[in-house]
Parts: structure tokens; sequence; C-alpha cells
């Protein structure tokens, strides 16, 4: 595509803030420190988790720049910017969030693949763009489609990026054509990111924002959208990011056998403290976030001074600037931050847990969900703390 | 309302099915033994879980019936059947669970107030009728709208039948207006099940099918539709069907500081055996259901026959008749039934639980769960079987 390409090498990577946490320097992985995330309701864009499967691509001539919309449909399009931005502009609050959040911690459990990653593989962004519905109405596709007359049932996003050669080729994947029309369903051509034009690390000129996804969807770099009879066959769709039970190991692994993980299930974490920290004996404030996914707000975020066994519910906050401001009924594809003072003793386990609106509960052990791929570690959070810097880990 | 009326007695109750399982007999509430639940993907009617408030109200006179649908709307409508039978017919696969079922399980943990109910709270029927969509339409509010011009957001349902004086009138249930004029929520008013005309337990002569929400939503016997401002502040919503945290007791309870419960979680149980059954020592069979809300598929079902230490996965079918045939992305509001063989010796504890498209999980224990009112038991469902008649069911 004229206007965006992928360079072969590392050379012309953007800065990034010194702060962040490098799980893999190339492609570049990074995260926040946890007490980063929990600064602002709508993470600022350098403290946003960077999740790339290449070098990042570079447009050399915005004006040059099209996307190209071809598949089962009777007219190609190539839209510029400026076509897109002629759109009605929508603007979304959503958090998007790695499969791989946590992972570091299943690894623990038993070792899995993938780049580890801590609790802050996560972010709330402010996204501005058109609505991919719209976009579709312009090659002929009225809004809640299910299936054309051509037979197209899903739509395949195809990035300029270069991955691994063992990943073939760029990065790609799918949604069903049922959401990408549904206009309630909120799926973004995203060129704005908290109010600014989106950075070279997060998708630059284009990319899509599917809320209430895994952020493996929501493809940055966009060169392309094909509608499609078929799910889309590329990597990340068929052999990876899929939910496999704790049994499958690599030799019995049958990648078929399962859907691409799409919707994610509810989550949260302790992001004022460390996973074992020290604390002075006393009154603290435990904050964090819980988010799930498919559009289904928080109801209640649960905080634990005991392993688990005798809860306290937290406050819940949303929408705020700098300001917190109690959440009700809001952002639902956003996550809601945490706040709770809490006692603690001499050495303490704390942990969260949240429930989200349609009374989803996050499992209390990562064995219930281990699966060799690591994704969706969504298990019930636990920090352990003490007031003594001669307790080894170990005995806490 | 003319047409149809609430009896002040029980004395013209339907006949029922003698199979059934009563749980309380004024108003009526019954469930099929677990085994009846799994003989086919469609519940029967006679086998379908009854869950009224009152006596069943008597339609004298079809003609004359009318629901009449007003509130925050210009030109308030009354709609004949004829009325509503013109407008196309959707059919509908869809579950509908009781948010009480498996309530008697979750009473053995410490007692909650509610009908027990074990696990055949449950059924899954094909409705038929006209979507609320396109009856909102009539009266002017147009599809996908989320707020009315007069400021609308909600639409309540309200029965003709006479709940306990305590339940305050009618029964009574509100979604919202973003939901009830979105096609693909397929929210029906429903005049037939199992391509049968209603019967009378279950709503005749219309009722209101909310997929892939608790049954409590569902209402029976429509009287009336208000286009309202606020959510429905009737007690079924208000003072009811919520999910407290376990710390909450009949002290310290505070009915507002929660939402009405309507998605519900991913959910299984086996069918095939009782909670302690004797079976003979070698290969069984296990069957059962495995459901979702909010239209989220099953992506898998496990069973372990140790406790829940390994797990074996089971197949999973839809859209049987008396044939069994495989799930492919079948029924989204709808069960599935699940089978698998496995041995069992001498004494095992024969546990199921399902993950749904979300990588939603169930719990594993009802402590994690437990709430005042007994709603939403989706702990993992767990069966003790042995071989011998004299080992005494403590011990197992």
């Amino acid at each position: 595509m004229p206007g965006l390409r992928a360079p072969s090498d590392y050379s012309g990577e953007p800065p990034r803030h010194p702060a962040l946490k490098i799980n893999a320097k190339q492609p570049f992985n990074a995260e926040p420190p946890r007490a980063a995330l929990v600064k602002s309701y709508v993470t600022p864009i350098d403290m946003f988790y960077k999740r790339n499967h290449g070098p990042v691509p570079i447009v050399d001539n915005i004006n040059s720049y099209r996307v190209s919309i071809g598949g089962l449909v009777k007219e190609p399009k190539q839209l510029s910017m400026d076509e897109i931005r002629s759109l009605p502009k929508y603007e979304v609050m959503a958090t998007l969030q790695c499969a791989g959040n946590r992972r570091t911690a299943m690894s623990k459990q038993k070792t899995v693949r993938g780049v580890g990653w801590d609790v802050s593989a996560i972010g709330n962004g402010l996204w501005g763009g058109a609505k991919l519905a719209d976009v579709l109405e312009l090659i002929g596709i009225p809004k809640l489609t299910a299936t054309t007359p051509l037979g197209a049932k899903h739509v395949e996003f195809v990035s300029v990026d270069r991955c691994k050669e063992e990943n073939g080729g760029p990065y790609k994947a799918s949604i069903p054509l049922r959401q990408a029309t549904n206009p309630e369903a909120d799926v973004l051509l995203a060129y704005e990111m908290n109010g600014e034009v989106l950075n070279r690390d997060h998708g630059y000129p284009l990319r899509v924002v599917v809320p209430g996804v895994i952020g493996a969807r929501s493809v940055k770099w966009l060169d392309s959208i094909n509608i499609v009879e078929e799910e889309c066959q590329g990597f990340f769709m068929q052999k990876d990011y899929k939910m496999f039970p704790p049994s499958i190991n690599w030799d019995n692994i049958v990648w078929s056998e399962r859907r691409p993980q799409m919707d994610f299930p509810v989550q949260s974490a302790i992001c004022s403290l460390e996973d074992v920290d020290f604390v002075k004996q006393g009154r603290i404030t435990v904050n964090g976030y819980a988010v799930s996914g498919g559009g289904r707000g928080i109801e209640r975020v649960d905080v634990s001074t005991d392993g688990g066994k005798t809860w306290v519910e937290a406050e819940r906050y949303q929408r705020s600037g700098s300001q917190y401001v109690p959440e009700v009924n809001g952002d639902k594809w956003a996550w809601v931050l945490f706040k709770v003072e809490i006692d603690v003793s001499d050495r303490a386990e704390i942990v969260v847990k949240a429930v989200d609106s349609a009374a989803g509960v996050q499992p209390a052990t990562v064995e219930e969900i281990w699966n060799l791929r690591g994704i969706l570690n969504t298990s019930w959070h636990r920090v352990r703390v003490t007031n003594s810097l001669r307790a080894p880990v170990s005995q806490l």
C-alpha cells in the first residue's frame, strides 16, 4: 500500500517512555509500572502497554495512504484518511487488554509459552474514529447484517506489519460481520487516541478498536479490510489466542478443536502493591482496576486481607480526569478503578476479585484455568505484604 | 384489562404433569426430574419448570384481550392478538433459567430465602412471536434507540397476575430500551411455545421472552408495556433478584446498593445422576446441560471423576430432535446438552463445570458466591456415586 510500509529491521522504532518495563525488545513489548496504571482513569498514551509483532510501520506520505476494502463486495474501494475522517466521528472509551496479561503469574504454576506480562498489559483509552458499521455501508453492506447476499459472514483486518516468518506474513484477525455492522458494538477505525493523533506504536495512521474483546483483534497499521465467508485463517486467529483446558500440552494440542478467543471474562488486579511488598503495619489504601469483556459492567470489587476468607467491598470509580467520580452505569467498554482502605497486620495476603454485571466471577486459583499459551489469567490477584524485611518470601 | 383476569384463589389452576416435583403449591412452583431434562434438546412443555407468583390468570375472551402500550409515548396504543400476530413472526430458541435454579444446594452451605430448587429450574424452548423491536416501531420508537426524545430509557412489562400482597401488586420487570429496540437481542412478545399456542402456566395469551437473561424478566400474562424513564421500581426488580456478596445478611442488607440481575453467568449440571447415587462400578454415561447468558456460547464442558483434580472434555450437542447432532456455533440463546462416558470405581465424586465463549468460568465452591437470596448458584456441580449400599452418605 503506498504511503505506509513495514521496515525490515528495528532501526526506525519510535521513542518510548523510560519507565516502561520491557518484556521483549524486538518486537517491542512493554508495560507500565503497576502504580502508573491507577493514576488516571484514562491511561496516558506513553504509559499504555505496547504489544507489537514486528518493527513499527512507517508512514512515508499520509496523503497517499489508502485502506483497501475488498473481498466479497461488488465494488472494492480504497479509502483515504480524508474520506475516513469525513464520516461521523465517534469517541469510544474502551479498555484494551492483551490476552497475555498476568501471564507471568500463570507460568509460576507451570511454564507457559509467550511474552511474560505482569498485570499491566491493559490500558483504558478514548478512541476517536469512524464506526466500522458506517464504513461498511459505503460498500453497500447495511447495518445489522449477519450474512451478505454474496455469502460473507466475517470481516478480516490485515495490518501492514511484518511478523516473524513462522507467523505467516502480516498480522491479521477477523470479527463476525454481525458485530462489525452493529453500531452498538462500537467497532472503530480509529485515528485518534486520547484526543491526539494515533501515535506510531499504537497504529498510526489507522487501527481497528474492537471494544470488549482481547486486544489481539484490534489490528494496528491497517492495510486492508476483507469481507469474507470464513473466519480469518491467519496464525494469530488459528494457532494462537485460543483457550485450551489444563490437560492440553504441546504434544497433544489440536488447534482446530477450539475457537479463537474474542470476548474476555471478568478481570481485576491490585496496582498499588507489588506481588510481595513491604508495608508499614496499619491502615493502607489499596488501588487497582477491574474490567469485563462484552460490554458487561463491573458489579462489585471484593478485597480480602486474609487470603480470601473474609472480604470487604471496594469503592469503584469511572470517568475521572484528575478527580475520582463514582461510577454509575458508566462506560460499558471501560474498566473501573477501585480503592479501599484496609488494616494490615504483620503479614497478610491481600486478594482482589471482581463480579461483573452477568454475575460472572474470577476463578480462585490459577490451576483451574491454566492453559499452555498462558492466556486470560483472571485468577484472584494475590499480593503478600509484610512489615518485616527479615521474613523470607517463601514463609509469607 | 378486558379478556384477561387474575383469579383471587387457586381453584382454577391448569392441569400439570404428575412427574413434576412440586417445590411450592400456591403459587405453583415445580420442576421436572433431572433425567427428563436431558431427554431432548427442546424441553417438552409439560416438563418445563413452572414458576408462578400467584394464581394463573384466566382468559375469558381472547377477542377482547388487548395489551396496552403507554408511558412516555405520544400515542398510547392497545394491541389485539390479531394485531400482534400480523407483525413478522420470529422463532427464537432460548433457554430460560430461574435465578433460583440450584438454590437448594446453596442452602446447604448456609440457609438462604426463596423457593427451593434442584437443578431443573431451567428449560429450552422454541418461542414464537413478534419482536418487541417491531412492536415499539408501531408506537414510533425506531430500532436501536437508547433514549427517546421524551427521555425514556427503559421498557416495563406488567403482568395481570396477583402476587402476594407484600410483593406489591402485579408482577413487573423492565429491560433497557437499548435492548428492547435491538432486533439482535431477540426480545419477543411470544404467543407460541414449541410450535403450540402458549399454555396457561407459561403465560397465555402473551408473554415476554428476554433471551440470555434470568427468567424473572420474561413477564407472563402481559397486561401492559410502559415506556419509562427509570428502571421498573417493582418488588421483583428492586427487592429481589439482586446479587449480594456473602457478607450481606438480613440485618445489614441495603437493596438499593445493587443493580437488578439481568444477564446470567455460565452454568452447568449433571442430569443423569442424583447428587448421591448408587451406580454399578465400571463405565457409565453422564448427561447434562450447560448454558451461559448474554448470547455467549459454551466453549467447553469438563467432567471430573476425582472431585476436580483431573478432567475430561464432554461432547456437546444442540439442535437435536430425537437425534443428537454436534453443536457448531448454534443457537446462541440456548443451552447445549453434553454427554461423556467415564469409568467409576467404588466411590467417586463426579464434577461438571463449563467454560463459555468469553472464557467465563464457574466458581469451584458455593462459598465463593453464597448470597442471602440464593440466586445464581453456578458452582461446580458435584455428584457422589458409590456402588455400595452400605456406605453412609456422610462418608462419601
